[in-house]
């Protein structure tokens, strides 16, 4: 806890301090003045970034930080956190917030060589075309916990991740932020297809040289395709992953690089 | 323009609404009391989320937001976008925000075969070890470009993308959000090195089988440099990109895959 604030608050490692409306004790008049207070203090005592994490039910403190010139870092469900900088000799070294949406997809390809592909109900295309199967990750899913998940869903087949067959980098994805599309080559277990009616108007196993070649496919398809065939189809390197212990916890991460074939 | 709504708003093609202040001109005392109706007579006509984007500045709409039921959905320096999602027999559909931070380093080897490391001011572990120059990637960055942006930032060497050697995949890194860092081969165009004195404490070049049996790496470091003996030393195949126009812009996006070597 850091002496001296009239805010119940502690310290972080780069010499800011971070309040949580949620661990004070007091009105929204009180929360006022004692930031007031407190500001002139820390910037006295050479405080560097101010963090305010205010939980939605104390919306209140909003316009109140708003007003002290606290600007808006990131927000979740059911908090926004605010953010000050106090030097004025020094440049703004807070990290911005996370800013890449992932997306994944199956290039599911059956014993038959046909490949599992959809069309979509929202589409930001002028006319439908054939694609694979997947969608955004959840927080904290694997490529491949992603992958199996969104092509079950979309198409009632069940598939086993193999190898990630390569992924684009985009800008200016959604709200300004980047997004990154993963693709996995997977296994089906089973062949039957039930259409998710959610998000997917037409699902079918189509001949793998039929999709390399359909006309209504976007360039990155088709880019996926070739890959599919000059890597997996051509016995050839893979991109697979290792689990790697972390240094700060201690558990597996997944690491995603080249891997030879035997 | 959605009709006979009081709140000055557009329609979004998934049957939702958006408002955003800074269109408004209304006391927040009328907002309030538009919301209030506008609300009853969406829920009448079926209107799915409902999007309110709330500049820094309207500050005061987010406790009456809040009041309303809107949670947040996302903010960003200036605005904080709050959500309310209205049908009741159908499960909330909107989508997350970004939730991936995206970091990239640079294994800058020079002819001599000697890697670029250093050693942060700040760091998670209880002791200082060797690692990669790298950061995170700004708003609309290719890997690329942060590896060089960053590589330069702390070591004052200009170095140039020649590959993608391995990328780790690790959840619950900073505000509950994932992590992606991808891990860059380069080629440096100058061996001189200037400190960057904001971030980090030394930095070297460091023979590479010397780093290799180093005691202070990482199991993660020691991949890395595993993965660059085993692909770029020994002349397999690499992780490299391609230039893909896109269906939805026209522009080139970069697609990341497996290229034989010639």
């Amino acid at each position: 806890m850091a002496e001296d604030s009239q805010l119940l608050c502690r310290k972080d490692r780069y010499g800011g301090v971070v309040v949580e409306t949620t661990k004070q004790q007091c009105s929204t008049e009180e929360f006022k003045n004692k930031l007031e207070a407190d500001l002139t203090k820390w910037q006295e005592i050479g405080v560097r970034g101010v963090w305010i994490k205010i939980s939605l039910k104390d919306a209140d403190i909003v316009p109140i930080a708003a007003q002290k010139g606290f600007e808006f870092h990131h927000a979740q469900k059911d908090y926004v956190m605010m953010i000050k900088w106090l030097p004025t000799d020094e440049p703004n070294m807070i990290p911005g917030y996370a800013a890449h949406y992932v997306g994944v997809a199956g290039f599911v390809v059956n014993d038959r060589n046909e490949v599992l592909v959809i069309q979509e109900k929202y589409t930001h295309s002028v006319k439908a075309h054939w694609k694979l199967p997947g969608g955004l990750a959840e927080p904290g899913e694997d490529l491949a916990d992603t992958a199996r998940r969104e092509v079950l869903e979309e198409t009632g087949v069940d598939a086993e991740f193999l190898s990630l067959l390569c992924f684009r980098h985009q800008h200016n994805f959604s709200f300004g932020c980047s997004d990154m599309y993963f693709v996995c080559h997977m296994k089906p277990k089973n062949l039957d297809i039930t259409v998710g009616e959610q998000e997917v108007t037409k699902c079918q196993w189509m001949p793998f040289e039929e999709y390399l070649s359909h006309p209504s496919l976007t360039e990155t398809n088709r880019f996926i395709a070739q890959t599919f065939k000059s890597t997996v189809l051509q016995g050839s390197s893979r991109i697979a992953t290792s689990g790697i212990p972390s240094v700060r916890t201690g558990r597996n991460h997944l690491l995603y690089s080249i891997h030879n074939c035997p």
